[in-house]
């Protein structure tokens, strides 16, 4: 729902012709809304455009008649079709300065990586004049930040703050939330946040949490309390909000309703991931982890190594595609394969033991399954899968049909392993 | 690359307040553009506006000024949030007329359903005098097409060409496909479809390809050959496309040119993904890999498994962490672990070896880094990696410094160890 109450108009310009051939989806949309909104800012308008400099021209001139923070993205790089900053220097008849620490820095990065640097790498140092220059920690283009005041595109003259941001995710978003919010918050320091409090799920779908909470918390919605969810494979978030200091008194009670309905199926808050949560637990109780994965192919052992300080807790991942990898590195017996299959209850659960056993860990967990497209029959179907926990006091076996495309049944499938054993520490 | 000789002036305008809260992912924009192009349309601009009319009225207000063609997705529905065609009726001065049709088989739809058709329901069947109307095989708004001829709001009074489609991917799409195309193929006739050719390239940054190929390439994009890059981590992509048949005859030269100065790096066409290719190749030579990681942590092993039939070839993964597993599951020496270090080339190596030996494949590949942020050291900073490839005939070991944070320190350092075995086929 768009608040009209709220006096400020935001707009991101995303650059870049592969987003208009269809060539990348456009993640930085949604990313940007997302933080904008948490602190306090809703974006009334975004718009793509091409790298072609008459496009970007076209679209940062016709936000400057009325935005009050203009966010663009892309094309700050050092190749031909880098335009963004060029462009807006040259509308807003800005010369181009070089930033001497910028240009330090990108020496330095080439130094430490023993490449020459290139003089079309060099164009990244030169900036508008009177740019607040972000420094990149991840890549060479730094981000730029102009105050245009007074706004000469605006009938009103009031000033726009235009922020220059580069284009990959891995620069963007460190830069944005270390640079841009504190320079955001200071800027537009008159906004109330919105106030959120956010409870990651997994093992539910949405309308079913949906069909648990709506009843109970609807006195609290009619009283202003902002509810919605996000809705992932195997991961639900639900994120109850609060725009003024009365709303924020709605959230201690609608977080207990919360808790009381679904708590069980809430693994962390905000931006934690189930992965985060288990080897949190690992490392606090000193237990270790080992996996033995066919189906899933290396993703569970890929997920829990995202997180920093994983090695101390995670010993091994057994990849075990084959029967015969699964007898010899998991010493699952050849009979049982032979018998139940190497997609089977007895199969994970070998699997499991095995893998507890051989690398002397507190938890194992296995799973063995069809992914697809081929190798289901009438009896397995593909999305067929069995997921196995072995701790120090028992071994727990779970059934489930994952009838999707080959990359989401790997997905919803890493996503009940590492539920199962966050249900079940010893 | 924006090629201005492209007559037509395409605009997408995507309405929904979830797309500008962050909510979701504005997937319609890269299917719709991805869509138009192979047809041979280029879209000029893309635009997320929020449910609010006054936010859609001046989205297709500014469109109406300058496009061809416009495409609305969303906000047709029942709801009281659904306002496009509303908006749009009025901003035109059109009048709203119940469609019998659409009626009968809204009346239809809901009778199958055994539901009764409410009045809010019934408001999809008011379409704009004028319309052109599309039935919705797969939901109940229908999809409305309107000629804008003569065109009020443009300076030079050329018509514009307005559609608007359901929000819902699943009505979206075979509707655009089934019905939209059609008309604008009749409509729009005098376009000749761009013809592309992808090069999909690893191992070397997007300004080193730039630096190879501009010069040589720069007398046929003077005779109108368009070139554009798409940067990934470890994966850039170059593309040449032409408009006409006169620059169709430009793809050939342009290709040998690429080839020439920079085939070595190119691994794969359009799509084409490194695992994808070296699944391929490993089925066609009948031949069998096994994978042994450490800092990667299962992402070679995970990349390789989403490849159907992979299971054929790719017998193992050991994701050995601890310098305990290296030992036991690949035969590492411990002496060499403790002489040279867990992350040194002596290690690489006995990785290599021992996952090919012990798992009897064809090739085994080895990686063992420092991914960070923990765990640097001065003579062994983080980012520092060493990938090793055990073949038939030779083991080869190469050394990175790849100086990313965690996540693209892994996605940089898998592109390296596949594009090393796709370069050392046996």
């Amino acid at each position: 729902m768009h608040n009209t109450a709220n006096p400020l108009n935001f707009e991101i310009i995303n650059t870049g012709s592969e987003l208009l051939l269809g060539r990348v989806l456009n993640s930085h949309q949604q990313w940007l809304c997302n933080e904008l909104v948490q602190l306090g800012f809703e974006v009334a308008r975004q718009v793509a455009v091409s790298d072609a400099s008459q496009d970007i021209e076209g679209a940062v001139r016709e936000a400057l008649t009325r935005a009050d923070c203009i966010i663009t993205t892309g094309g700050l790089g050092p190749t031909s079709d880098d335009l963004t900053r060029d462009c807006i220097a040259r509308l807003l008849g800005r010369r181009l300065l070089v930033d001497a620490k910028t240009l330090a820095s990108l020496e330095r990065y080439f130094a430490e990586r023993k490449r020459p640097v290139l003089e079309s790498t060099k164009v990244q140092a030169m900036v508008p004049e009177g740019s607040i220059v972000l420094h990149n920690a991840n890549g060479t283009a730094p981000g730029l930040v102009l105050e245009i005041s007074p706004n000469p595109f605006r009938h009103d003259g009031k000033p726009s703050f235009l922020i220059m941001l580069p284009g990959p995710p891995r620069e963007l978003h460190p830069m944005f939330n270390g640079q841009v919010v504190p320079l955001l918050t200071a800027r537009f320091s008159q906004i109330h946040p919105v106030t959120y409090r956010t409870f990651r799920t997994a093992g539910s779908g949405e309308s079913q949490l949906e069909e648990k909470i709506r009843d109970p918390l609807k006195p609290l919605i009619e009283k202003g309390l902002i509810l919605s969810y996000c809705a992932r494979i195997g991961d639900v978030e639900i994120r109850i909000g609060a725009r003024d200091a009365e709303g924020a008194s709605l959230l201690d009670p609608a977080e207990k309703i919360i808790r009381e309905h679904i708590g069980e199926c809430i693994y962390g808050l905000n931006k934690d991931l189930l992965e985060t949560v288990i080897i949190r637990e690992l490392t606090q109780r000193k237990q270790t982890l080992a996996v033995a994965e066919s189906c899933t192919g290396g993703l569970i052992s890929h997920r829990l190594t995202n997180v920093p300080g994983a090695s101390e807790v995670f010993m091994a991942g057994l990849i075990t595609y084959s029967n015969e990898a699964k007898c010899r590195l998991l010493g699952v017996p050849l009979e049982i394969i032979q018998k139940e299959g190497a997609v089977s209850e007895a199969t994970a659960r070998a699997m499991a033991e095995g893998a507890r056993a051989r690398n002397s860990v507190d938890y194992a967990l296995s799973v063995t399954g069809i992914a697809g497209p081929g190798g289901g029959s009438e009896h397995k179907p593909v999305g067929t899968v069995f997921i196995g926990l072995a701790t120090p006091k028992k071994i727990i076996i779970r059934h489930y049909l994952n009838r999707f495309d080959r990359e989401t049944f790997k997905n919803a499938t890493v996503q009940q392993a590492m539920e199962l054993l966050r249900k079940n520490w010893e």
